[in-house]
């Protein structure tokens, strides 16, 4: 047993030990190979750092990093003043958990944006900046949340639409609606069960969840957490510049059940998130350095997770990923047409890709680049045949039934939300996230009612006015040769 | 006479009393069957609920529902500590009928804007919520409201227009000019007048009133309101889940002197209306089950309203219609030019069907479907021919002469109006309506003399510019195939 | 001498008298021929009128309408308890008087705006509301404020722009720059020198005015305030119910000097105000019977002037004026390129019509007709011709030199402002209105020089880039046959 | 040494003396030829002008002025009261420099609006409003702000971007990424290192600077702040009325190393820029006469600047700057495709002509002056080949990298900040500079990188959607002929 005044020694770069969950770690030598920054660590050096650790990193993270000796032993518990409680909704403050009170009974949250606005109440303000935040000025943001707003409905009469019905395979899984589960990162920050109590939720309400490569909890523990060994779910890849990581990671998913691997390519870059910045800021304590100040300082939450990512993917590659995965594959991340028919091509179909996601990473990667209907809309119009060859899916700015049933009349597969389910999560838990759910299909079922259509199949372009954006979408310039499609597999 | 302490003990679901108008009523059996559900009839039981239930029932709803055994008899007066007012303002809050001496005086209501304004004031949360609300995100709604300030006049000089008429047909029925009021329901949240008051100043201003299927009040007591028995007047229809309902309503329709029969075809299901769930659910107790939490509680007034409407009308029901009324048809509800194409085949108009009414019920169906402005424009773009062969009425966003006008340029035979009558009636009963109808009137007047045209037959689409909204008008995608008209009748 | 307690006595309609700078009149049966109603001069009755009735009356108008021995006499001042002062700015109530302090120096108003922020605060309520107001939503108001700014420029360098010259001819008469002020009426609301001021101001800056039908001076005072004999100003005509009473004026005009002949013909009848008509209820008591309430009561300033204007003015009437006047005639009021080439027909030209004012009456007629700019585009796109044959002007929503050159660029002579030369005066008198004139032409200037023109003659399509209005320009719709024009002569 | 109380004696435009440094000047002689008003020197007449002397006049501007005789000797430092500190941020307030301990710490500015919003706390009230302030309404400045969001990105997947390469050369000299400072005048009003700050910035960064012809430093101070003799600099020219005195400059320019003369064609005559004049007056004393409230006043520090310009430039006086310049030339301000498609002409290019600035002067010309990002796509759209022949430049608006980089796609090879510059420097010296040029060459990359490309080269059209723009570029109108290139050089 070591005495926490022992510890609290330990408090500078030339030995730095923490307390995590009662056990005391030298990390003296992880400092610099620490993917979230020295500074990071460095802040909580000789203290008990369980609260920081928790919810951002999965267990046992700290331990595969260590050596077996660095591994200090149990902190001698009536040494310590202060003991952090065990994983709970441990990142409020005490303010934040006064307002938990007050939040709203689950049956008034009527739509999604009401999810967000409890969430805001119910956050540290961390978590919702790491949520919430988005590049730059955050119009692409703007832009995915209005865009489908701009698309007109065009209900018919006289149709029996006693029965509707919302079901639909995507990626061979049966689905109870056309909503999947984003791989948004770090689910803890918003609740103790994490990822896996929107995988409990998503098996209930019978949707399909894609599980984050930078979740907080191990993916074995999310799957555990499926309602049944058949329930659906993809796994996130990043793909790491020390490939033999990827590969393995690989190699667990397909031994965990997984259904496909979702090829993430919208960021071979962090994008500038400020209001993650910011609060990152405030934390931090003031730069010692004159370039500091010139270079900035630490670059956010989202930043950080981004640490290991190889920037140098080319298409080259899928044959790689190949290699090493048997499951079906799914791009996400495609914004142009061009790149969605080079995605259509036979030898990358070959290669066992099965569908695209366009997204625009939640318009967290490049501001002003296009929302995903204009994308859907673009491909619509220049290269419609790779519907035919390829599920196509979007996510990005839904918070509406309509918004889904228009994705659908325009080409698409199925529609996937991000921060709603954790916003459904912050406040409410597995059961946040199932109403958020149980919303948006309820939803749906009236828009489809209200068009005058009973499945899914029967939606169609000509269900949806979309004049408003015809004009906005991309139009090769005059002079500009066909020759886009160079890049050879 | 019984001791009202004694139906105090009836508050259970096992047994359950309540008073209405001073006598006793045992609703035990009737409870599941109740349209507007279990609960709205529970937080009354043992109570007097004739606040409650009185402006949103027509007199003798209940008694129509009970045995006569479960009539039990008049309350002993002695024994109740508070008595219910007679029919009046009941659902008037103090604080409200305080604002109510702020009204005001009718002569300064110089457009339909003040009248919302002071309806809010005047009119309980509940009821104002009913009314205002829309549904989802109110985008159709405040599309209704902005469509035709979007299109321009054209105004021409040296036009002798000293005198202009804006007396037409409607229906073969002749108005004083082309306004009509929309099919409003539970008029008696405003004013215990209801819709007999509206039916009153409908008559004096020589409009046409077209009268709710969820009136407040009994079409008898509404029909027996008019100014004289020339007044035309129009049945709405909800086809009913149980046909033997909606042909018994087409019966008294028959007999009471209704002039067209309005087939309501836009609300298969009903829209999400969330202003009036939220209050709906802040009167209500908390949710008992987790599930409840999941699926949400009561939905509104709105939803109750509908119970029992069928989902399933085809353009073969028009058969049935006809077999049930010898009154003209008139279809409303429509919003596409699809639609409207087929109501204007030979074998639709040979049934009986000789308008359409372009609606999209208030921006409270579809939310994002287009404002009726937009219809119009498709009709004329699409389907001009439809003008020649059926009456075009449109509802929806009217608050000004001027929007009169410009629908009628584009070649509606007349306009409805639906919240501006309500409110109307809200601050002021029968001078209200008819004040808000004079306004209309003489805005509508000064509009034609400014535009130089002395008759409605005059406007034309020469008067308008309608390029702003040219370029939003639906467009037939390429390669849609014409073949849309396939609904057989 | 009368004594003022025995004025007082008569204060009903049966007997009905007034003092009016110190003379007692009695009223009793003008009043129901009073233009500006019964009301207006009942609520004064016995009282000493002066305040109400100076501003808005030219001297001696009242003793035109009596008869001899309905002028009682002086009454003794000895009797009376206040006095009213002689004419000055009476109609500010002390509040506004304080403020009046604090109005800037005039150096520091610098721009257009400026003026109608402290025209604001200088005005009584009366007079800023008869001011300000425009129809309905104020649409058309918005629209001519701010169509100009879609309008860019396109400066060009390389140009010698040491001398610029804004001179030009107007109608035949040289003036200082190509900016007119309209015929506003009432400017004694504004200030006491009324139109007279304005007619200094002009003079002074080398501008032209035309002079209002509705003037609150005589014309003979206003043209005597000239600067000079040769100063070039227009009469405007609105024509009379009562024919004669037209004529009589035509006369007055040619003697007294006048350059041309303003005929309006943009407010067939009077549009609906409703911040003048607040401002009139508000003073005025309450209604006395409901049908008051229904009808509406007072409605405002802006219909009162219109009394005795004939609503049934047609292309022949032209005739009839060529009859009663030798000057030139300039309609004022077109706002369709239809109209714009009835009035360059042959026939119409040969009775004297030499330009036409494209105008919406500063936004008080029609709401949503068209800004004077987007019917200057439609000339430009559907009746270019008009331009070689007729004088066009502009007038509405002038704020910049910008505007006046954009106008011109597209093919007016001249432009017009209306409310902000009697901002000018409301706060500064003849003064004001020179610094308005000044800040025009001096932004003219600079907008030349930065454009690379040195005079006006230089100003072409090629200066603007109008693209974001083109679109909003009136396009014949297809099967309009092109038969518009064929009102006869 | 003079004693203090006998300067303050000489107050008068009769007597007219001041104390700078210490030293005491006779400037009655020099009064009426001061460009800045003869007030702007009586107001401190008798005093101590050196804080509002100092960081507006390079060092030596007085003395260059005066005769010897009228530098009348040091002022005895007894008999002053208040002593003016030597050079400092003097332009500071008290109150402002309190809240100068306020300001965040550099490394918490993320972004360029960061800068501004500090700069507005640090700033004086005249010195803000001389930087912050445009033309008229602001509505080019607002355009300029806005036009680049228009603008959608479109990402690339699959694309190796590793190392992105943001190097180029301007005008043939190399630098670090494609941004240079613009000639900003006066920057010391910001921080007392002015432009000689901005110069070491620009060294330590890689970036090119160009210098204000009206710098507050002289140009041979601000050349010795650079960090190496080889560091490229512009010199900006605004030829003068008296011709000498330009070449002059352009001898030392030629003489101090300079790489290329900027020759400013933007500004023929000075724009209205408002909030400058209200400053300015409200620290000048009231107008003494009428006609200086009807004409205005001291028209700000941004047309004092301007005086003594010449507005009678054309395309021959190339010829004179040619014989008096060895160094490449550019011309600053072109705004439309004619002026460049004239800039690129043979006889053009020979003079030495190298490159062009497309600028409307930061919004403070011409207002509604387009902003040049439409101006590139003009000349993109009517007169591609421009590109070939000249660097194009742009300047206004630039608030991110992404905005840099759409600039790039459409073929500028460069483009300019102003008053970023300025706000970096204002609160933060030169480390502030180099901050914000840290920013955008951060966002620079990162953009490359979400691109999907690694260097500057391959940027093209494809890379933006530019369609909501598209429709708002210039159209030559049907019937003007292509005549426009007239002006012979």
């Amino acid at each position: 047993m070591i005495d926490a005044k022992e510890v609290a020694r330990h408090n500078t770069s030339s030995s730095c030990w923490v307390i995590i969950h009662n056990i005391v770690y030298d990390v003296t030598d992880f400092l610099s190979s620490h993917p979230g920054g020295v500074k990071a660590i460095l802040s909580l050096a000789g203290q008990d750092a369980t609260e920081e650790y928790d919810p951002i990193h999965p267990p046992g993270t700290l331990e595969e990093s260590l050596e077996e000796s660095q591994i200090l032993g149990p902190v001698d518990p009536s040494t310590i003043t202060t003991i952090t409680p065990m994983p709970s909704l441990t990142s409020l403050s005490p303010e934040k958990d006064k307002s938990k009170n007050d939040i709203p009974p689950l049956e008034e949250q009527l739509n999604l944006d009401d999810f967000a606005i409890t969430a805001e109440k119910v956050l540290s303000p961390k978590a919702w900046a790491y949520y919430f935040s988005a590049s730059d000025d955050l119009l692409t943001k703007q832009h995915n949340n209005t865009a489908y707003q701009q698309i007109l409905l065009r209900p018919r009469i006289f149709k029996d639409v006693r029965d509707v019905d919302t079901r639909t395979t995507i990626c061979s899984s049966p689905v109870a609606f056309p909503v999947f589960v984003c791989p948004a990162a770090m689910a803890r920050l918003a609740h103790p069960s994490g990822e896996a109590g929107i995988a409990e939720a998503c098996g209930r309400e019978g949707v399909l969840q894609c599980v984050s490569n930078n979740a907080s909890l191990k993916p074995e523990q999310i799957m555990a957490s499926r309602v049944s060994d058949k329930q659906p779910a993809w796994a996130q890849l990043y793909v790491q510049e020390d490939r033999r990581k990827s590969e393995a990671l690989l190699k667990r998913v397909d031994a965990l059940g997984f259904t496909a691997v979702v090829l993430t390519l919208d960021v071979p870059a962090p994008g500038k998130r400020e209001a993650d910045e910011r609060v990152k800021n405030s934390v931090n304590t003031a730069s010692a350095t004159p370039s500091e100040g010139i270079q900035g300082k630490d670059k956010g939450l989202g930043r950080a997770l981004f640490a290991g990512t190889t920037p140098s993917l080319t298409w080259e590659d899928l044959k790689w990923l190949r290699k090493h995965t048997k499951l079906p594959i799914i791009l996400k991340g495609l914004q142009t047409h061009e790149d969605a028919s080079m995605a259509a091509r036979r030898e990358v179909l070959e290669l066992g890709v099965t569908g695209i996601i366009l997204s625009n990473h939640g318009g967290r990667a490049a501001d002003t680049a296009p929302p995903p209907v204009y994308i859907l809309m673009e491909i619509r119009k220049h290269a419609p045949e790779v519907f035919d060859k390829l599920e196509v899916y979007v996510d990005g700015g839904i918070r509406r039934g309509t918004d889904v049933v228009k994705a659908l009349c325009l080409g698409a597969k199925a529609v996937g939300i991000g921060r709603s389910a954790l916003f459904g999560l912050s406040g409410y838990g597995v059961d946040g996230v199932r109403r958020v759910l149980t919303i948006l299909r309820e939803e749906i079922e009236t828009t489809m009612r209200l068009l005058g259509v009973y499945s899914l199949e029967e939606l169609g372009l000509e269900h949806i006015n979309t004049r408003a954006l015809d004009q906005l979408i991309y139009q090769e310039p005059q002079g500009l040769s066909g020759g886009i499609i160079k890049a050879k597999l």
